[in-house]
């Protein structure tokens, strides 16, 4: 099967009428009045952000959400993607079935299409490369530069369950082994992490600045207070750990350093954000009305960076501050 | 230095407003009312798509301009694009900066910028991804859907110097050797192909349908006819040789297989286009005015795919139909 048969017959099916069919190699789009639009791109190598061999579907899930959580994060809605896929040339015809349909659940879920991209060989790991187009009201993107000094800093859902996931996934031993139940849930937010678009009217009507929490939660912190010249303090006993985040932490040696590491490997995809504590009652508020948690973490500070107080008030020694790609 | 202290230092200089300082994960682009947009993504693979081991501006203006011409044969302008880089981590620190060079060259002569993209480390080779953005007056995109039956097809300027510029980057024996002079102008089309701007005002104004020539002419010119349910009769002694690429098929053994070879490359860059026979003169008029060379090679009939006529009309066998990237 060569490029053009697998295009038509796995990718065309994707796309949107912005793609054209996938019959010419540009897409077209003809924007809205009254929207700003949002671009992100995220790529994924295999073996460094997935692990080598997974199943397509999957991988596909991961790929698109992670990009999803980016325009989510900035108060938008998901239009389309242009799409990259280099991998070796002979597994494309068992791999990419799978992939497409990975690709089919979200677009449906979130309602966005496919408008386009490339596909190439390689005798290297697969490389998978994703631009997703977004749109947001004129004015109305929640940046991550934004936040002042003071402003509370609050963290949407829970953290750990990606950390247990990627573990489950590369077969690393998890003791205590966690429950059956809790098996799925791991591996799904690992696979399948929910972009915050529930939290949109709440990051919109409150949020000075926004993150992902991608890299970790202090490095996630960090890329906001870079853009205020602040500090980000976090008090670690407020981080939300999650229940099975938490009874895996508490069996280990050192349950300390277990949530330092729950907390700093990132891929929870939840926002970080700051707001002015002027608007506290009301996001307790409307997270309550809205049914979403969010929890009050830290506040913005002088300084630069990110730390975290334990609950003496001092500054904790942080093993790694996040992740970086490299 | 690390994924962020390299973003700083050699890519955010790079972008533009749209790109937000390269300090968020995505960027903001405010539509103008009256165009629509196109977005295009070409990716390059080390050693498929570019020589191992080549400089890094070079690569860099060769990823460009290839989008670039995507944009181009749309009748479009280009605006800014997001870059994904994977390469192993190590080589970053050497290789980037040229890279860095060559994306702001190309910038600054075609006029847009860096809007965002993703850096991640690989132990494979290094692929690099673009998504270029570009915008066209509403409604006046030129597809490579339209053609009609009976329509003739040109082409821009010459075939077959990418193709030897192609062997000398990778150190192939050229017999005869081109002179000196030309050694420069060959490489120089394999590295630099020049995005077809100047002919957008005669695309724009008599293209039914367009196609770049990136696979091999035939196989370009057959992305059109698909799409017309037609068939593009070419002549083969229309085709337009380079001067270089004429002596050099002219010293080989089968002249004229070797002109099969210069014209199947592909990789020139020019345009392959359809318009109605009432346009000719007009055409032909319009290029002379604007000093383009633009060549009637043949014209669109019933059947499919496309096939090039020798001197009595008798249909060639053709090795190789163009390039499948897989």
């Amino acid at each position: 099967m060569n490029e053009f048969d697998l295009i038509e017959r796995f990718f065309a099916p994707l796309a949107g009428p912005e793609g054209l069919r996938l019959k010419d190699d540009t897409a077209l789009y003809s924007p809205q009045t009254g929207y700003d639009l949002l671009l992100t791109t995220d790529s994924f190598v295999e073996g460094v952000h997935f692990p080598k061999g997974m199943y397509g579907a999957d991988v596909a899930e991961r790929l698109l959400r992670t990009n999803l959580s980016d325009i989510a994060v900035k108060g938008g809605a998901p239009l389309g993607y242009q799409l990259s896929v280099s991998m070796p040339s002979e597994k494309m015809e068992l791999w990419i079935p799978a992939f497409a349909k990975g690709l089919a659940t979200t677009q449906a879920e979130y309602d966005f299409t496919l408008w386009g991209g490339d596909t190439t060989g390689t005798d290297g790991p697969a490389v998978f490369s994703v631009t997703m187009v977004g749109q947001v009201e004129t004015d109305r993107m929640v940046r991550r530069e934004g936040a002042s000094i003071g402003d509370d800093v609050w963290v949407s859902g829970d953290l750990g369950n990606a950390m247990l996931g990627c573990a489950l996934v590369t077969n690393q031993v998890i003791s205590p082994a966690p429950r059956g139940e809790n098996l799925f849930l791991f591996e799904t937010a690992y696979w399948r992490p929910e972009p915050v678009f529930a939290y949109r009217a709440v990051l919109r009507q409150f949020a000075s600045a926004a993150a992902d929490v991608s890299d970790g939660i202090l490095a996630d912190a960090s890329h906001i207070s870079k853009l205020c010249d602040g500090c980000a303090v976090l008090n670690f006993d407020a981080l939300p750990f999650s229940l099975g985040g938490e009874s895996w932490a508490e069996a280990q040696k050192d349950p300390i350093q277990a949530r330092q590491s729950l907390a700093s490997f990132g891929d929870d995809y939840g926002i970080v954000f700051t707001a002015s504590p002027v608007s506290r009652q009301a996001i307790f508020d409307a997270a309550r009305n809205a049914k979403l948690k969010l929890t009050l973490i830290g506040s913005m500070q002088k300084g630069q960076g990110a730390v975290c107080l334990d609950v003496d008030g001092q500054e904790m020694a942080w093993p790694q501050k996040g992740y970086s790609h490299l």
